[in-house]
């Protein structure tokens, strides 16, 4: 009871018998060693204006308890750093909603609407930070580096600065992003960024010793991983705390050099953000008669299959991308990276296969194939900024001329992030691909001498396809038209598109790969 | 047949009959995907002047199927990374000693005296790398960062130019290292370092999958993790290939993205640099009188054993450092750190428990505690740089009053390399003590005003023990003589110290730890 009372002196409170009453209901004190009784014993002394690095991707293996106790202590003026902001009624959305944080940093923000209410509205400020980036500054963070230098976000708002980041009461731009130093190595221009370390990290794994070392299940290794690297104090909260030595030093996905406080959850939500499932096949029904949409995604995904190579590696985006995935030959393999840290995805889950800790980077849930690897989104990031995936494929607003691609916001209306798009875009050595409707629903053109929306990505395109033509884009030439759809001619495309281009002299009829 | 001659023709051969023989007596070919039959087949197309990354620590976790195949096949020029140079007759001491190697980039050679003499001699290029600093700049390479920023090695031969690469045949420098540019963060200086890529890199795993997953055993981990990532060609050696799924995604390594290559080795040497054992203790019998220096090292580690605390991450070095683990009080927990890749280090083996791949930094045998976890090097550093271990204890040449630290080169005589102790004493956070004999052999001061050999780090030290004295050393204050030892008085500490320094005025006996 006394050391209660005296831990809660500590926090600060201006009202002691209050606190006092908030205190008994709780042990308040840590149990043995690293352990903690509970998520507001662990997290007692996080204070306002708190750091804090929370990981899990979208909501999948986030510290739900800790989130949960960190909503009834009612700490102000967070900053928060995460991949996502969670959805409006769970995960940092619930902190988000409470007013909570005066400031997050975060790769995307496209599931929570109160979020981007609250930015619009100027009540609080957004760093909108390329997934791979942010995953590397955490990692450098932790790992005593303070800057380096990436191809991610070279001349874009990220690197020239100007990128909103807190609004005014009027909707006009109160504070913007400073531009960025860049420096050429090998002939290629790279931004310096440096590193984030925090005051707390509050991560979920699976399991952990009393030792602090940690093992995390499937996909829910992301951000969880680097992030216990990269604070002063590191809490794990896990759903079994195992004797020590019943993890075996090679399975130990962080040593318990990294984390100081533990303890066990207790009856965790497994809620899935986007239930996706493998339906069974209705044998002797018709099918139902494809929409025009579908036809037209279909088509796209089957000329971007035709580019799938035995023994590939490659990410596919949310949408046509991923449903091109769905033509890879049979006896062809290709290994699908996920960004939040799968290679070897497989098709969605039959109902009993569903696992609230395996999803891709949409959110969905998933399977994965034998051979399949798991790794934390500081790996997953180098994989792809380093080149060793071999094609990207992804959707777009506009395109450019020039390879340049915008896919991430509209100023002042659609704010969602770029996820991981600049970062796979930036990749050197990976091949490219841009998915799209030719046109945009006004019906003008989305392929452009140059584009009006801020770039994801400059002079990084080698190949655009739509539902009406497949273009090459070379560094110094420019675009090229390899192919032309079923039912359009040359001067079709040369209308609809809003950028010269070259017509390739062995122009074809655009390829479907065959079903 | 046929297949075997092209593939020998692309490699470029002078002599084609010659290579076609060359080429016959092997299978020449790819087994099946990524499985070749054999290490002659799986660098057939290494060239002379390629530049290789080599896996292992010491001789532990080498790929020696490899080195074989390479000292077979003759390749000339070459640019070898690797942390060290092998010894004389095993490792890569065998393609040194057949001059097969240019210039080496390597973080310490004590273990080879034909290195040495060749780079004494001006026959080969060495490149001496802080240990964590060349795990940082291959997993930079691997990760897309053309350069980041350490604090290792600032205001050392490393960062500021002049280090020996390669002597003339006169024994003078003939090119020396370049100067490296410094930037401070948050107050503090650091240096950017650039990544290195290479041809190929060689490693060593215990299990693989056909589709290039590994799973490496113990410490047998170290550089051969990073090395993975950071080449156009990953070959990996392995003892076992395990069919596609056997592997749980949750246990590999290193995903199988970047391998290029595997094969299965056969008959591995086990061989081990510095068999340590625990002699079983013999009862009944008078211990042997210790001598003069065993006292003297005994004392020194006596008093470093009262800087640990419950909870404690330390580094221990190799010879005293490491000796006062002995001390440890029974009840205290705490947690030893070896830089190639374990926390949780335990005594020396018995006989039976002796395994080739588990060795400490100073290549010795040893086992680990339970709760003990491995990993790879660029780990190992990362926790180092990054502040995570709370206590280094390391021994020097020379040291300064400022608190600077010399210990690993005297130019134009002894070349061992810097190894971790750069990263080691560079990490903020944690405490530096130096342990020493007080006076070199000749009675000359080793606590000197300024070092006059080359440096370690500058102003890293917190506390020297040696078995005279302890001394705190303060930023700004400089030394205070905190403790004397029994038989000395202050004035003989006067007498046998190289600088001046302030006596506390709470001096007292230097403490002994109780046993």
């Amino acid at each position: 009871m006394l050391r209660s009372f005296i831990a809660c002196n500590r926090i600060g409170s201006k009202n002691p018998t209050l606190k006092l009453i908030a205190c008994y209901s709780t042990s308040g004190k840590q149990r043995q060693g690293k352990i903690y009784e509970s998520a507001s014993d662990a997290v007692a002394d996080v204070k306002d204006g708190s750091k804090i690095l929370f990981g899990g991707f979208g909501i999948c293996g986030i510290p739900e308890k800790m989130i949960d106790a960190l909503k009834q202590k009612g700490v102000k003026n967070l900053t928060a750093v995460s991949n996502n902001g969670g959805v409006d009624d769970f995960g940092l959305g619930l902190l988000i909603k409470q007013k909570q944080m005066s400031k997050v940093i975060f790769s995307y923000v496209g599931e929570n609407k109160e979020l981007v209410r609250q930015y619009l509205a100027g009540e609080l400020a957004i760093e909108l930070t390329p997934q791979g980036t942010l995953a590397e500054k955490i990692r450098a963070g932790g790992a005593g580096i303070p800057a380096f230098f990436t191809p991610t976000g070279y001349a874009t708002l990220v690197q020239q600065g100007g990128a909103p980041i807190k609004y005014d009461k009027n909707g006009k731009v109160a504070v913007a992003s400073a531009p960025k130093p860049v420096q050429s190595f090998n002939g290629r221009n790279y931004v310096r960024e440096e590193s984030i370390f925090a005051d707390f990290a509050l991560v979920k794994a699976k399991k952990a010793d009393p030792l602090g070392n940690l093992v995390f299940n499937k996909s829910a290794r992301n951000f969880n991983s680097p992030m216990c690297r990269a604070a002063k104090i590191t809490i794990a909260e896990v759903e079994e705390i195992v004797p020590v030595g019943a993890l075996s030093p090679d399975e130990i996905h962080v040593p318990g050099i990294y984390v100081k406080r533990i303890f066990k959850g207790t009856n965790y939500s497994k809620r899935i953000e986007r239930l996706r499932i493998t339906e069974p096949k209705e044998n002797g029904k018709p099918a139902a008669e494809p929409k025009p949409a579908q036809l037209l995604r279909e088509r796209i995904a089957r000329r971007v299959a035709l580019e799938f190579r035995d023994g590939m590696y490659a990410n596919l985006g949310i949408g046509i991308p991923v449903l091109s995935s769905n033509y890879i030959p049979e006896g062809m393999n290709v290994m699908l990276q996920s960004e939040n840290g799968i290679l070897g995805l497989g098709p969605f889950p039959t109902n009993d296969q569903v696992d609230h800790d395996l999803i891709n980077a949409g959110k969905e849930t998933v399977t994965v194939i034998p051979g399949a690897a798991y790794f934390g989104s500081d790996e997953s990031f180098a994989m792809i900024r380093g080149g060793h995936v071999d094609l990207t494929v992804l959707g777009a607003m506009e395109v450019s001329a020039t390879g340049d691609l915008a896919n991430w916001m509209i100023p002042g209306k659609l704010v969602k992030g770029m996820g991981g798009a600049m970062d796979l875009v930036a990749a050197p050595g990976a091949k490219v691909i841009i998915t799209m409707e030719h046109n945009a629903r006004d019906g003008s053109p989305k392929i452009l001498e140059s584009c009006s929306l801020p770039l994801t990505g400059k002079e990084v395109i080698d190949l655009i396809i739509s539902e009406k033509a497949v273009f090459q884009v070379e560094k110094g030439v420019g675009l090229t038209l390899l192919e032309v759809a079923e039912g359009y001619t040359v001067d079709d495309i040369v209308a609809c598109t809003g950028a010269k281009f070259t017509v390739s002299p062995n122009v074809k009829q655009m390829g479907q790969i065959s079903i």
